[in-house]
């Protein structure tokens, strides 16, 4: 097939536009369910523009275009997008709305595809534009689409049901508590678009998604117990109809805006700003449906682990961790030599989770990073960018697996040799590791949000004048997303969500603080941490606690014992000796020797 | 003169609102500036109900009436306030608008005197009232004034000028700073009610406040750096007159409204809706002026203490410290006998503090807490509620000093002998203690706000599952306020205000963590600390600390050694070692022998 340039494909969009008899159009990362992650088939930014990156969008008219990425892609977007077809504009500086007005005529006609973007965000801009008399307008159809002749089609991989002793509970007992949320909320249904909230409630699993196993598809819950499922008919198999029961409707995905523009009259249905787009608010009010806007009920049931939800996710941390040890023995063994590169390094960890068969698939594509490709923290290696890891440098692996028990999500930074790294290195790293043993340790009242905790993994790099500038630490899902909310571990200032939502027993979080010199190092630690209850002798009311759920050997030429404190020392001590008695069943020979070399006491 | 029975009182105000057409009344404890501590002219809720603490309202009908108070006083207010006059509300479950609901008529008008509510709580009323069909109503002249025949005069003190050498700034360049914020705002003016903002504006000081050096009057600041001052004629002296100068004009605070119905037609009047009551608005309104509610812009500027106000905290400290000190010894001398009472103690105290000419007046009612007692955070001592401090217990006292330069709080906790504390009250002081030393000791980026440093007060309290129900700092004016915002440590989802503010060099705030076991003792360590900038060697950014202001020896005999690390240990022996520097040059015999044993090393 004749592939067309970027010149052509924004040539063809722009006379799609003038077809329409519209003016510009708007050109995001995003699908219909708000997605952190998107398929193929809605990677329409890059088949416009090139820009390989995971946040940004275009804006196009018929005489300008430009495209807007944030700081971590100020580099990236000027070698992969011709700077000759769309202008670079950089975010949260420049605003869309002001380079709408900027380059439109009065009168103008913007459109957007209202199956991508969230209301909040389609009444935002068309209260900035409307204001300098441009008037924004939902698209029918993406126009697009209509110009992507070779567009890959949704996947069509079966939607398979999950195993109830995973789950942990039924679909039925799900929907029960949703519906009972209904009820007390005095609403009729509930439409939830977001694919891993889909596939916790319904308890059932795809492949849809890259690194996340979920099927594309909505639900709409009612208040009665029952819900309806709009999944294509391809990824539907006896076997999941016989799964999802009478009590649950299966339609066609191309029916949902349909019905819900027929079904809902006089009803008063709930949608969580956040993951429903204004495709569904416009379709509602349409059919004469009236919606409030409450978060998606089943977010907190979903971050809140059963036990069977926590028992496979520390099954699923067992094999994880066996993987990983394994790979870095393979690195201290095979990198010091200069031979090893980023590609090759994440190939090889791939390999070693490969080796059980329970792996459905990674979590994430791995950050497989060298010397000063660590210190970006978000760094993706791709042919491009792969560099051989240095001898004599620290090398960063950020990486976890998709297992049906559970999510991992680990990060270790070794010294790979030969030689000794510098006490620079040491004392960074250490202080990140006191940082990540003092959340390891924290008990907290029960009430206390994500938030409150986060200067616990700083303190030691704040005392050193130093900080990372990320969060501490994210909710990772059961089989699900990697990311997954309410929960947060961040600076209660930095604007991201989920620093105020209270910490309850059976949430997983990442805990992960780091440190990065640019252009010469990075340093992360994470390991996974389950909330839990704690009985304190002689304490008054309930308290919670972190039980550490990776299990992989730390860097011990990184640590400088000196700086650590009697207790902190007993932590590491006492955490290697877990790690030993967790894998120890699953390694032999010199995978064995090494494990227990590493994880003797400091 | 005839006192009136709070029965006689009741039946006087329902005869005046009768007269004037009005079903209901809400009485709070507040005045025109909406301050924290309100004088006696404005203590309408004590002359009604005869309740004396701090926080509360009553609400009057023609029929029913109910006095709402929190927590705090649900065992004061029934001792202090007949239940046959009045029912007994708790606050927040119990809510004003949803008991007037309950015992109006619909149709009834409610009345608020518009001079001692903020407009938000106005309209808020208003929307739940009238949903319900009940009207709320502006009163034109407090209807209860117009029965309270005994009604103490507002205090005809003169207002003083503050010396610039204290303040480090003149108030000409104060009110450009205010006049270039204007222009930037786009606004042509603001009214200051808040009495602190005042005085701090316009480098004035006065004593119509108990505890507070200010005088009663409101600031009109405009956009050329002119200002208003509406203050009563018989504060002024010729003294002040010259002080202000000729870009102030003093008007009687009694045409102040007048002033706002008349001078601001067609202009835009900034007001802070925290500090601005409905009155002003209303008047501004009638007047045909708009207004913009922004934050009073006096209040960071007046949170971020000069080099001058700066020395002149230090040098109230040192005079306030060898006080304390004093007091201390004194108070291990006398108490182990049971002789002391708490208010015999808190009078001692005052004694002490007064013997330094520089002492203008306490900052605060002492807290002077003997056993159980102490176990209340807020515990107010009266005649009735005195007791002998017992021996072998712990005694807490909670106290400060308004002295020119700056203003004082601390609290200390020691043990009153015979015999040692328990192992209990050592361990609880001990991690109070430990909480207070990683405040003190903490490091942190520009940028940082007190919320996020909350949990390193709390940490060692968390660990043995207890914590304490107050937060662990506020900020202090500089003689002016004991509390003053915007910034404040405490937990950032209690609902405080301040806890999101941004630190900034130069900010004042206490550090007082604290333990408390109900019915059996108290534990709170408070010294005062000051924002300051930290250069560190190797550091990325700006980063800030805090040097500690407060110097009074800490009781030994309640801290247990072996719950320190080695460096919690320096920090002591450190902090000691400086008390003693200061505090020796004022202190001399008996007293300074005192000192020098209780700041020996650990």
């Amino acid at each position: 097939m004749l592939m067309l340039t970027h010149e052509a494909r924004l040539a063809a969009l722009r006379e799609e536009l003038k077809r329409r008899g519209l003016d510009g159009f708007i050109v995001p990362i995003s699908d219909e369910h708000m997605s952190e992650y998107v398929g193929d088939y809605a990677q329409r930014l890059a088949w416009l523009t090139g820009f390989g990156g995971s946040a940004g969008f275009a804006a196009v008219t018929l005489t300008h275009a430009a495209i807007f990425v944030d700081g971590r892609y100020t580099v990236q977007v000027r070698e992969q997008v011709d700077g000759n077809l769309f202008e670079y504009r950089s975010i949260p500086g420049d605003t869309l709305a002001g380079w709408l007005t900027a380059v439109s005529e009065p009168g103008a006609r913007i459109a957007y595809d209202p199956w991508l973007h969230t209301l909040a965000w389609a009444e935002a801009l068309e209260r900035a534009l409307s204001a300098h008399g441009l008037a924004l307008v939902a698209a029918e159809g993406n126009p697009l689409d209509a110009v992507w002749a070779d567009r890959p089609a949704p996947s069509p991989a079966a939607a398979t049901p999950y195993d109830e002793a995973l789950a942990g509970r039924s679909s039925a007992d799900k929907r029960a508590g949703v519906a009972d949320w209904l009820a007390k909320e005095g609403l009729d249904a509930v439409v939830i678009p977001a694919l891993d909230s889909v596939a916790w409630l319904l308890n059932i699993r795809g492949s849809d998604v890259a690194r996340t196993p979920v099927a594309l598809s909505y639900v709409v819950a009612h208040k009665d117990g029952s819900a309806e499922l709009f999944i294509a008919p391809e990824k539907v198999t006896p076997e999941l109809t016989r799964h999802l029961g009478n009590a649950v409707t299966i339609r066609d995905r191309a029916a949902f805006e349909g019905a819900l523009g027929c079904a809902f009259a006089g009803k008063k249905v709930a949608l969580d700003p956040d993951f429903a787009v204004a495709g569904i608010a416009l379709a509602l009010k349409a059919g004469g449906a009236s919606f409030a806007f409450r978060q998606d009920p089943t977010i907190l049931a979903k971050a809140i682990k059963n036990p069977a939800e926590q028992q496979g996710h520390r099954d699923a941390q067992a094999r994880d961790g066996a993987a990983v040890t394994k790979f870095l023995r393979w690195l201290e063994i095979n990198a010091p030599s200069g031979e090893v590169d980023e590609l090759g390094a994440a190939a090889k960890l791939a390999a070693f989770r490969a080796e059980d068969a329970g792996l459905a698939d990674l979590s994430f594509d791995t950050i497989s990073a060298a010397a000063g490709h660590a210190a970006l923290p978000h760094y993706k290696v791709d042919e491009e960018s792969n560099i051989p890891i240095p001898p004599s440098s620290i090398y960063l692996v950020d990486s976890g697996g998709q297992y049906p028990g559970g999510t991992t999500d680990i990060t270790r930074t070794v010294w790979v040799g030969p030689g000794e790294p510098t006490q620079e290195m040491r004392d960074r790293n250490t202080r990140v590791l006191k940082g990540h043993i003092q959340i390891a340790r924290a008990v907290f009242p029960q009430g206390t949000a994500g938030g409150q905790l986060d200067v616990l993994a700083r303190q030691y790099l704040w005392e050193a004048g130093v900080d990372y500038a990320h969060g501490t630490g994210h909710g990772v899902g059961s089989f699900l997303s990697v990311h997954e909310g309410p929960q947060r571990i961040a600076k209660p200032n930095g604007g991201q969500a989920g620093t105020a939502a209270e910490l309850h027993a059976g949430m997983i979080l990442s805990n992960e603080p780091g440190y990065y010199k640019p252009g010469a190092f990075g340093i992360r630690i994470e390991n996974l941490v389950l909330v839990e209850e704690r009985v304190i002798a002689g304490g008054e009311g309930r308290y919670l606690g972190f039980e550490t759920l990776t299990f992989v050997p730390l860097d011990r030429k990184l640590i400088d014992k000196a700086l650590l404190t009697a207790e902190e020392i007993a932590w590491v001590d006492a955490y290697h000796a877990k790690v030993r008695e967790i894998l120890s069943p699953r390694l032999a020979g010199e995978d064995l020797a090494w494990l227990e070399r590493e994880t003797a006491p400091l």
